[in-house]
Order: structure tokens, then sequence, then C-alpha cells
């Protein structure tokens, strides 16, 4: 059985605070359907990366749209598509020093103070880390943790929770080697877990409901006692990735059109 | 709360199956842990797309991989991408008649009888309401249904679940026109809520376990009595895809390739 529940009762986080500190007395009054309370070895603890990021001094003047691109261009280290919007600015997608692939690099202006906007955490993995171990001392328990953040898919309509920092969580679910009923290997083998939680999250703590954290119990077999190599491995390397450069479509186009 | 559990018990699933049949049985055995059984109003049905597409005779003659390059052709309306195998055969990323981009259209070759592959279900939102209808009229409940199938993700390593069809759930959930803690209208606004339904029911279905349903409770807000538009409008209109034909990188290794 899966559960799954979002922490209610959190104050705002501000720059600098230990997100730790902040988080662990919430924790405490979470109470399970078997009446049980708090967390337990076993539970992942699920945390949007817009408190992290808040925590950690992320937030950047941002008070023109010049100042706003200048936030993203310094999060870019490829840009992977772009395309002019109807305003003028345009959408890029790219990728971020931290190996994700979002719009805009993640850089957020919502939920923030006018006139700022916040960047993503510098590691998501290490910030994991830090808040697992900060949570193990003020709970003496070691969930696993995960860090979150929402973003635009291709090819599919809205936007959905992803796991951008991980630690004591298997991320890939590696099921290479198991064999279906007819003793075959499985073809689709590795699951990204740490993604999946992080959708499951999603779905309780909802966006603006100031419910930047939720609790996972049941994946205890996910949860390991190492923190591991956290979420940076969901993030596929350029040389890999088949839409690294775009489709052969596009290339084709080019080709067509510079003869032309 | 969210809850998740997946359906034990379920015998395999066979051409001409009444899915509704098949799985109500093992639905009213549920334990859940406040000591309710079964399923119950405002509780989502999950399925693996595989059973639904069992039942529905979707198997196909793949003996040769001629068949079974014939077999994909026959699910392919687009092709987005592909790329060479070190096997001589060629990965591709094509969109489907459902609207779904997939690699080899989601033609399956596990779990399935040797020389055999198994294609999507046809309309697989007419597959979960016709699976609604059929609980309703089983158990006297109208559950929401969501079909699923496995999918991997442009520059995301692992495979993760979607929502491939859905009756009397709300696929898309709107939060537009709501307002961040700052007055300003949220700009992530429309969730894939469907695919994190999906997504959390892979935590505890997983794979190849012969558990191909999960029931997931607590999500009543997003089940409606109306079937509703189904999971088609999760698939991205083409004209509006970013990733249509690839980057504009591509394009210009296109452009500077026939120059040259």
């Amino acid at each position: 059985m899966l559960l799954a529940q979002a922490v209610e009762g959190l104050p705002p986080v501000t720059g600098g605070d230990d997100l730790a500190a902040v988080v662990a007395p919430a924790l405490r009054e979470l109470v399970w359907p078997d009446g049980s309370t708090g967390v337990a070895e076993g539970d992942v603890v699920v945390v949007a990366s817009k408190v992290v990021a808040k925590a950690e001094r992320r937030l950047v003047a941002a008070r023109t749209r010049e100042e706003l691109e200048a936030a993203i261009a310094s999060q870019t280290v490829r840009v992977v598509a772009e395309r002019p919007r109807p305003d003028g600015s345009t959408l890029r997608i790219v990728q971020t020093p931290q190996g994700l692939v979002m719009a805009a690099a993640g850089v957020d202006s919502s939920d923030v103070p006018l006139g700022t906007a916040l960047l993503l955490p510098e590691d998501p993995d290490e910030s994991a880390r830090r808040l697992r171990r900060g949570l193990d001392a003020r709970l003496g328990v070691r969930p696993g943790v995960v860090v979150t953040d929402t973003v635009g898919r291709p090819w599919r309509e809205g936007v959905a929770d992803i796991a951008i920092g991980a630690a004591g969580v298997v991320v890939l679910q590696d099921h290479r080697g198991r064999r279906d009923g007819y003793g075959r290997e499985l073809r689709m083998t590795t699951i990204a877990a740490a993604d999946e939680i992080a959708a499951a999250a999603e779905l309780v703590k909802g966006k603006a409901d100031g419910r930047p954290v939720a609790v996972v119990r049941g994946l205890a077999h996910l949860v390991t006692t190492e923190d591991g190599d956290g979420a940076r491995v969901l993030a596929r390397s350029a040389a890999e990735d088949l839409f690294r450069e775009g489709s052969a479509e596009a290339y084709a186009r080019g080709r067509a059109d510079a003869r032309a």
C-alpha cells in the first residue's frame, strides 16, 4: 500500500533558513491511517525545489526583462530549442548546469517577491542529502528525500513533477535481467522511480496551496541507507539523447532550405 | 491522504475477455486501511494498456523482423525521430493514430506469446469508458478509470507510466486564474493529473509482477460523473509542439551540411 500526504502548517521559507529545522516540527505532526505519527524509516520526504531554492538564497533581481533573461542565461549551458513568443520574448528550452532540460532554465518568477526570480538549487542532490542529514539529526530517522520541480514535456499537454534531487532513494529501479511470463528478458527495464515518486507527491501537494512538502510511505524497497547517486543520473547525457539536436526532419528541412 | 494499492489475484487476460468481468471480483477483495473493502466512488482504477489490448485482441503476428516492422508501420502516422541501432534495426520514435509519441509505436513484444506482438488499444479512451460502464454494472460504483502505458522521455533516463486512456478523470487539472502568494497569476497552471495518477499507480503495480491493475484512493476531486474528454487531450497536437520537427540546431546542421 502506498500512502502519500502533504505536510500542513509549514511556515514560509526564507533565505538562510535551515530547511530541516523548518520542516521537522511539521513532519512530527503527521498522522497515518494506522494511528502512527511522524516520519518513519522507509518513508520518502518530497520537497518542492522552490522552498529549497528559497532557503538557499537563490533569489536574484529580475526587475526588467533584461535582468530576467540574464538570470536565465546564467543557468543555461546549452540551448535545446527556441521559439518566439507572441509578446516578442523568446521561449527557450535549455539545459541547465544540473543537466536538466527545462523551459527558461527552471528560473521561476511565480510566488516570489515582485522584481525577483528564483534559480534552481545549485546542486539539488546535495540539497537532498543535507535535508536528509538534518532530518536525521532532528527526528532520529533517515527517510529518503526527493527534491522536485515542475516541467513541461515534449508531445504532452500539461506539466508534471519530476525529481531533480534525491538522497537515499533508488532513482532508477533496474529490472534488467527479469523475465516476462514467456521467459524473455523485459524490454522496459529501468523505471524512473524517483520521477514517479515526485508525480505521486504532486497529487497531494498541489500548486499554490502553500504545501511544498509531502511524505510518501510504502516504498521502503526504494529507500536506501546510503545516499546514493542522486537524481543527477536521471538527466540523460546529451551524447545519448535522440533529441539533442532535434529530429531528422529538421535536419532534412535545413538541407532542403539551403539548397532552395 | 492518497492511497494506492495493486489488485492481487487477477487471472491472465486473453483475447475476447470482458475486462470488467475479469477485474471486478478482484476489486471486491481490496482491503483499505480503514477496514473498508472494494472500490468506492471517487476511486480511480488504473489498468495497464497491455491487458486492455490483450482483451481487445490486439495481438498480431511478428514471427520475423519484417512482420514486426509492418506492425509498427501500421501504427505509425508520423516518424518523429529515428536512429540506427547497433543490431542493424532502426529505433523509430513515432506518432501513433492515438496521437501518442512513442518508440516503436507502442508495439510491445514482451509478455506476449513468441512470434507475436501487441498493438496499443485502438481507442484507449473508449476502452476506459467501456471498463467504467462494466464496473458500474458489476459493482454499482463508477470509479474513474485510467489506462496506462510505459514510455521513455526525451532528456530523461528511465521510463515512466503515462495515461493513454481515461474516463471520469480530470486529466488536465486547470489552475489558470489562481494566484500566487503575491497576487500574480500562476505560470505552471495546467497539471497533467492523469499522467501523475498513472505514475503513482506504477509504483505499486510494478513491472512483470502480474499486477496490471491498481486502485488509487483520495483523489475524489479529480473524479467526475461524466466520462469527459479522456486522455486524448494530453497528446499535444503536432502543430503546437516545439519538438515536431526537432530543434533549430538540427535545422542549422542540415543547412550547413547542404552547403558544404
